[in-house]
């Protein structure tokens, strides 16, 4: 048997290595079109920013190991430029001497991954404005960047101060992933940066009260963020380097440009060979990563795949999906019955000394699918023991199904402890915890760590709270004509207060009931929603109407957001 | 409706505060015979250590706040002192006035605790042999380390130098969590300590090739450390410090000695009135936290619980638990259907930069069982991924059964990232998972975070080419006669090789399958099992009997202990 895989990078590289452990015998052809197989994509905003320095640190596995561990036939600057799926075919173009050979398959891979979107701007082919997408993009980013600090460091030539931390000015066209990798890396290195986004909110899978936390970090982090704004252009500006022309007219200058506007899957091969293309725009496979041609498979970025908790066809460019379809592909071919799951989405991004994390649905996501059976709640916990020195707050928004309790998703910003959470809802999500589950789950505690009650158990009890009836909620962007009670000291109030809001402080509050309203409902406030949630519950077991609003004074500035 | 709780800690003051929210008019009593109730007990090492400077930072909520803000009757210094079942009545002693009072319950809620073992031994009750428990232990400690450090500094006293970073000598008796987090905070304060363990490993829970480096650690950090040596007294020495005496006739030297050697259930109360108690020497209880008497409960650190992998009755003194028993008490009595689903031992530590965390069955328990339908992974996995600066390596055993793989337990040591895994693995056991399910765990991945194949994701594959059969495996404790094979590189092979272990070069393997027997069972060996896998599949296809020695060369010094 004679497999050809095209592309030698994560899904690829992960499917012809998986394939060689099943199949010594199998005839395995991996062709990649770049210079280097089997890299890094996701350091290479760390390595432009200098927290991975070599180069050849984001070289994980060379051609020479794929030869001579694997014996593979692995062939980088390499291109499938076409396949005859009625001759099992492929015609492959070596970059280097321009010889085109045809190879025949039994099974074809393709795992071509997703090009950075480049739009036909003008100015968009100048000097200065790059993507990062590959080793040789990270590349031509330092060496411009080593460049530009060159030219900046003359006139301080001889006052020894490292010139890397010199102010220079980058603008970052996209505040995804990459986008905000970007940015990160760029203040690493001491340059100044403006994000620019066309739409209202960085990290589109956020929801948008979420995204503003990471924009507001952001912005007190020093950057400049300008949303609601796309790019209409790039020229040199007279002192000879960049300025970005947005469409409201503003002209941002820059030493360097990086466009981070999204990836496009890379399906012209494909298309051209007849396969089916999804509407999302990637190719369309069946749980087995098998096309509509029964011997050629497809994996990673260039597939549409389903989404786990929704069941909608999606496209999600990351790497852990991409790694494990190759496998499951490997698996396939070798004759075993394996299926992906579907993916969640789970992300983290690192921001300053923040992390920002999500898997699961989103509420954007439900509501442009009409899903209207969810609940959600925003919680304010500690990252361990708040007597425990470094404790960090952080925000967790948490989505579940209204009708069984079903964990759907959950978004968190925090600087300590993130990943273990986020770790935990991704886990639950696919064994399909409901919150009553997480309100017994048996997470790790020592006061460096958590708390008795860890913020995942505390998202479940929340939860199941409000399901159970114990708890009627509701949310700052929908109050309604409620009576607002507020329920913390006097002393809180001073720093911040509701317009209208009734105070009584949660101690006195059963011997003051005589001053609240029965015909209507009572809305309760308090910092983080705790002490309104025992007020809520004094004031239902007296014969009130009362809803919480979820998260309190915490929520309040980011839930109210247009 | 009158609920009298005994016991003001954890699951006592959680039991209290969540049957007030769910029933407004039941009278709650609370009694706690120490003077604070709802304190951080598990704070008071990092107390004792400086970490957490203030006392009053581990007292999480007062006698007042009780009174004011839940309206229970909360009585601190108050003891129960006998119970009569037939009456429903309760005596309490109130420890300042002498005065015994007799309470009437329509439901008693028993939340004891558990009292540190202090065996009759000589000098037991010499000054400067202390528990840790109580806040006033705590304080007591305190006070005696600075009064020790006073007479230390005086010859000093000119050099300004802090005297609190003085060399002292501390003998930690009891090598469990208390004894391990008092070692750890009093090197935090300078004091040299000796660890003396009569078993032989630390962290009894644990497996002890997984315990053994935790002590490497340990004593790489300075700390003595005395295995296999009970404790047969102590003695004032004529310096006026301490001696402590052991059974093999050591005499350690110690100006305080901490007695951690283990906790016993606080059953007298529970024993006089009747209630039945299981054979571990805890309040037996069933799913409801229900005693044999059917007005009576019992949470906490006092009762025993199931196992919640292997289904034996055990005792967990652990913070978690005891939080959600107290809740799950407060629904049975306000007339809901809660149950306690049983613990899963899931446990953190910290020990000076790393972590030894650990959740499920350990194998040593599944041998006392007679349980042999498992299997055990040992694997090596960076924190996160390896081109990012700041991963570290962790040791995972990883243990499933062998029948179904299911998820049967974890134990994991590291510098980075141990609590994130812990967690995940805790999660799966929760749900039922088995290897398959981690095999496509979709957990965060960014460089700083994890990795594409995450050590979860890593374990479940591993434990799947296992169990589908792809990679037999064998462990260095049972090598039995095979043939050894040594797939490293020459270099590796000088710094540490195995004694009559053949050397074939991954890369050289398919052209050199000449030189092996076939008549014997090949073992493979590399440096973290990885490249012995690649030659085990190799050897498979080519009609060989192969096995990989699991974890490689980074398991043999810890996996061979007896």
């Amino acid at each position: 048997m004679k497999v050809i895989i095209v592309g030698g990078v994560a899904g690829g590289a992960s499917c012809a290595a998986r394939l060689r452990r099943l199949d010594e015998k199998a005839e395995i052809l991996m062709v990649e079109r770049g210079p280097y197989v089997s890299y890094a994509n996701c350091g290479l905003p760390y390595h432009v920013g200098g927290s991975i320095e070599k180069e050849s640190s984001l070289l994980v596995a060379t051609e020479q190991l794929f030869r001579n561990q694997f014996a593979i036939d692995c062939r980088t600057n390499c291109e499938a430029v076409s396949i005859s799926t009625g001759k099992k075919t492929v015609e492959l173009k070596n970059h280097l001497t321009g010889e085109v050979t045809t190879e025949t398959y039994d099974k074809l891979v393709l795992s071509p991954g997703a090009a950075p979107i480049r739009p036909p701007l003008p100015g968009i082919d100048l000097p200065g404005v790059f993507s990062v997408r590959t080793v040789p993009d990270a590349r031509h980013i330092r060496e411009w960047l080593d460049r530009d600090t060159e030219q900046a460091s003359v006139p301080n030539a001889n006052t020894g101060v490292d010139t890397i931390s010199k102010p220079k000015r980058a603008v970052v066209v996209g505040g995804g992933f990459i986008g905000l990798e970007m940015v990160e890396n760029f203040m690493h290195r001491g340059i100044e940066v403006t994000l620019i986004e066309k739409l209202n909110q960085v990290m589109p899978p956020l929801d948008p009260e979420m995204a503003c936390l990471v924009e507001r970090y952001m912005t007190k982090h020093g950057v400049h963020i300008e949303l609601n704004d796309g790019v209409a252009g790039f020229r040199k500006s007279g002192s000879g380097s960049l300025e970005v022309l947005t469409e409201s007219g503003n002209v941002h200058p820059a030493d360097i440009v990086i466009l981070a506007i999204g990836v496009r899957p890379e399906t012209a091969l494909a298309k051209n060979a007849g396969l089916e293309i999804g509407k999302r725009g990637g190719i369309r496979v069946d749980e087995h990563m098998r096309t509509s041609d029964p011997n050629i498979f497809a994996v990673g970025d260039a597939v549409e795949v389903k989404d786990f908790v929704t069941g909608q066809w999606t496209l999600i460019p990351l790497a852990g999906p991409a790694n494990r379809q190759g496998r499951i592909v490997a698996d396939v071919i070798a004759g075993r019955d394996a299926r992906f799951r579907g993916t969640q989405g789970t992300s983290i991004c690192q921001i300053f000394e923040a992390t920002i994390a999500q898997t699961g649905a989103s509420e954007k996501l439900l509501k442009m699918l009409g899903d209207n059976d969810y609940e959600k709640i925003y919680l304010y916990p500690n990252s361990h023991a708040g007597y425990y020195p470094g404790a960090k707050m952080m925000v967790i928004k948490f989505l579940f199904r209204k009708s069984n309790g079903l964990v759907l998703g959950a978004q968190i910003l925090g600087e300590d402890g993130v990943a273990k959470r986020i770790d935990s809802f991704a886990m639950a999500i696919q064994m399909g915890c409901t919150i009553y589950d997480l309100e017994e789950s048996e997470l790790s505690y020592a006061p460096p760590y958590g708390s008795a009650k860890d913020p995942v158990n505390f998202a479940g009890m929340v939860a199941a709270d409000v399901l159970r009836g114990d708890m009627p909620l509701c949310h700052w962007d929908s109050l309604g004509n409620g009576f607002l009670l507020d329920v913390r000291n006097p002393q809180e109030l001073e720093v911040e207060s509701v317009p209208g809001a009734f105070n009584i402080p949660l101690p006195q509050l059963r011997s003051r009931l005589g001053e609240l309203p029965r015909d209507r409902e009572i809305l309760v406030i308090c910092r983080s929603a705790q002490r309104a949630y025992y007020a809520t519950r004094i004031l239902l077991q007296n014969g009130f109407r009362a809803k919480n609003i979820s998260g309190g004074m915490l929520s309040r500035s980011h839930c109210t957001i247009k």
